[in-house]
């Protein structure tokens, strides 16, 4: 067999289990947009079947030695090749090591899991749901065992899950940090005499004028609707379809306009990433994000970093205020700007300001760690959990639903969530790089954000899964992971805002 | 093997073989609604890769072997297997006996066609259609030869294709009655003194407001909206995606909403059926309509016999005239009754009124027949056409593309044109059936047509295909197919309308 030929292999075998996946996402689209609500069971009995097939195709003999020919050539084989041998080998041998039976066992775990999750939910007690959260943990705990240690440790197994090669102590580091320098910077807040008035962000304004307000950021930032769309449902996300398919979604509350504007930027930034990686991994194990967190550095750098910057409503303000005519008529673009980034600490991550966000996401981490190591007693979590954001946050928290059940996550596994916080200030880092390139708030002064985007994709989007996502932000930043630009971005934002010293 | 298994393993074997359709039908139905535009090529490999998948599944050993291991418990097997039985072999043979190679050369054919039929059209020119549509035609013909002879002849093999069992000798007379009865009725029509005003039904009504119209009509005649979905399409179609899932689509313009609304009644009486099939039937070959012929009599039912009767104007006016404020305000039901029941004889077939839609068929009808017969020359088509053009219906057809190249339908075969001549037939046939059990105008009047979409269920849509379309028009109405009810009807409400004696 030649090189080309092994490629060749390679990749057509891949382009049919994309059909599968294109299969199942679109699916799974329609099932929470508009197909109709009564099919539900054959859609599930479809996604079943095909996601089923495609477990079958991933772990397959036929697939390991078409990964394994294309690994007799490795030396001669170019960067992305090498790339996808290293990454397809990892996944296939890492599927290989939880039997079937016991991945079955999971997903049964998983979705009673997330069965009577809803359940305490609606019934805000945690005791309903605690049996079955603990069984999807310990089985997560055992699965780390059957992959085995990584550079030491279980946990590190865990975390190279979700971000390849990161260890535990950086990421102590980066959350110490946080702790060193949001929770002074948050006191001095609480302290200040300065009182933002943000009322007027829950007038009434209707689907229609907010669908229309939506559309315009997406245009605004760059999500090219021609290449996806924009659909409501429960609970926003993106979901790339196809090559160009990258399809993105909102939630309208009449009253809450801010929650659909928000989410549509933080959707549209993960969309433009879809929209942008190098059409040339497509059909390869390299097209996709670089890492959850990387992923969400895209969307929060639009969703914050951008669409909450002074100079991004004085562009956008005046087109929202017409689009919302005549609602927003008597509030200045500097009282919406305040508005907007007014820091107040609350229950609900999801619902959490830019400023406390990380915080939410800090507490989660500690606990986390605690569960993973199995310090934690499952009876003692909501209390640990009340403790936490009595400790970081200085409030108390009344009950389940408002505390330890507000997140689904763990119902389908555990040690992931660092990702909301590192993909923060991965986003600050980039944007500092970023400044060094261009005057950002003049770019975005000029209506024209095409630069941002462009640089992004040069930097960022275009690379996939190509490099590791730490050599990433090296070659994007020309600096290793430091947490230093997210604090240090945070504390000139805030401090001007609430005229601290 | 038991009789149970085998029934088991076919089945089985169905709903995967579904699983492909489900896929394939999702996407198409995405393609021509709002799937971006720029990812056609994607969703056209998949379709592609699907639909090849189907046809192995469709054409392999192994459903062969169960076909034939259901086929060992025949006599043992009640009707509804047995039924499965004959049509899974008839289609089973029927496939095997064109050549693969045969058959890829066709569809090639048929999509060259389609490309030189649009080409041709857009100028105007029959000429770059000829050698295309030529190819298409001639390989029907040779495929015939491949089926073999049915009662005697090629042609029946070809109408057998359509509507089972149906034979020449009985189109034949169906169309001479036609010809009886709808020219003279034309003719007085014609010489006929009253002028019916419809100017009106080309004022602009926005697509908001045609859209709650369209809604409130698929309410009034009984398609659930929960169980499908209407979208905007180029052109209207009904497609079931899965067993609570039939959609259907409609065109809007602007300046003209009655093509909308019976767009939107024609493709809904198109949905109802598909919506009530028995659901045992699920899975089976026997889940679909009888025959194309029994279908298109049910969306020609609620289209004209139904919607376009004067009781269901008086039921609906009054609400269509509210959505529509304050367009319609000064035109009364009458008004209305009257313009959506003109007559006049026109060019293109789908812009056909009632009376005059037949004649466009039987036009085509005769042309089919000498094609199939090789009596027709290629070069001769336009002038054939528009020489039956001024012969049936008195009008000098000007150009091509509103005469031989109307409809698209030969790109990708020929003979099945008699189906929409003969649903309006059954229609009619069914209705007068209907008559015997209920006062239907009454019915329509008290604003609940569930009797009739009850009976209609209960006496066509439930069996599926489990009856041949002879049998079950036979046993819906109590006597066998006889076109004297639909020209009896045309005469009763066109000598009422137009005042004739």
């Amino acid at each position: 067999m030649k090189q080309k030929e092994a490629i060749k292999n390679y990749e057509d075998y891949m382009r049919i289990s994309h059909y599968y996946q294109y299969v199942m996402n679109e699916i799974n689209f329609e099932d929470v947009t508009d197909a109709p609500k009564k099919n539900y069971r054959e859609r599930n009995e479809i996604m079943n079947y095909f996601s089923y097939e495609l477990f079958k195709r991933n772990t397959s003999i036929d697939f390991e030695k078409r990964i394994e020919d294309l690994n007799q050539f490795y030396p001669t084989l170019d960067k992305k090749y090498q790339r996808i041998v290293d990454l397809s080998l990892k996944d296939f041998n890492q599927n290989k090591k939880i039997p079937s039976e016991l991945m079955k066992e999971y997903q049964k775990a998983c979705s009673e899991a997330y069965h009577y999750y809803i359940l305490a939910k609606e019934k805000n007690d945690y005791q309903i749901y605690k049996p079955y959260l603990k069984k999807v943990l310990d089985m997560n705990v055992l699965f780390a065992k059957y992959y085995g240690k990584k550079s030491g440790s279980y946990y590190n197994t865990f975390l190279d899950l979700y971000e390849e090669d990161i260890q535990e102590e950086e990421l102590d580091l980066f959350f110490q940090s946080l702790k060193e320098r949001i929770l002074p910077l948050l006191e001095k807040i609480k302290a200040s005499s300065l009182t933002i008035k943000d009322d007027f962000l829950k007038r009434p304004i209707d689907k229609q004028k907010q669908m229309a307000m939506a559309h315009y950021l997406l245009k605004v930032i760059g999500f090219d609707e021609k290449r996806g769309m924009l659909k409501e449902t429960e609970h926003p996300f993106t979901e790339r379809i196809g090559l160009h398919d990258v399809r993105i979604t909102t939630h309208i509350y009449p009253q809450n306009f801010i929650s659909n504007l928000y989410s549509v930027i933080h959707e549209g930034g993960h969309g433009i990433y879809e929209q942008n990686i190098d059409k040339k991994l497509y059909n390869t194990i390299l097209f996709d994000a670089a890492s959850m967190s990387i992923h969400e550095s895209q969307s929060r750098f639009y969703e914050n970093i951008i669409g909450r910057s002074y100079s991004f409503c004085k562009l956008v303000y005046p087109t929202l205020q017409k689009l919302a005519h005549p609602t927003l008529q008597d509030v200045t673009v500097d009282q919406f700007y305040q508005a907007i980034n007014k820091v107040s600490p609350s229950f609900i991550r999801t619902e959490a300001d830019e400023l406390t966000y990380s915080l939410h996401i800090l507490i989660r981490y500690e606990m986390e760690k605690m569960l993973i190591r199995k310090e934690l007693d499952f009876e003692q979590l909501p209390a640990i959990w009340n403790q936490k954001y009595k400790e970081y946050l200085g409030i108390d928290v009344q009950n389940d639903r408002d505390g330890i059940l507000q997140d689904v996550h763990w119902s389908s596994g555990i040690g992931y969530f660092f990702s909301y916080a590192l993909g923060n200030a991965y986003a600050a880092q980039i944007y500092h790089a970023l400044q060094e390139e261009m005057d950002v708030d003049q770019v975005i002064q000029s209506g024209n954000l095409k630069p941002i985007k462009d640089w992004l994709k040069q930097n960022i989007y275009q690379y996939g899964k190509l490099l590791k996502p730490k050599d990433l932000i090296k070659k994007a930043t020309k600096e290793s992971f430091n947490p230093k630009y997210y604090c240090d971005y945070l504390e000139e934002k805030y401090t001007k805002i609430y005229h601290l010293k």
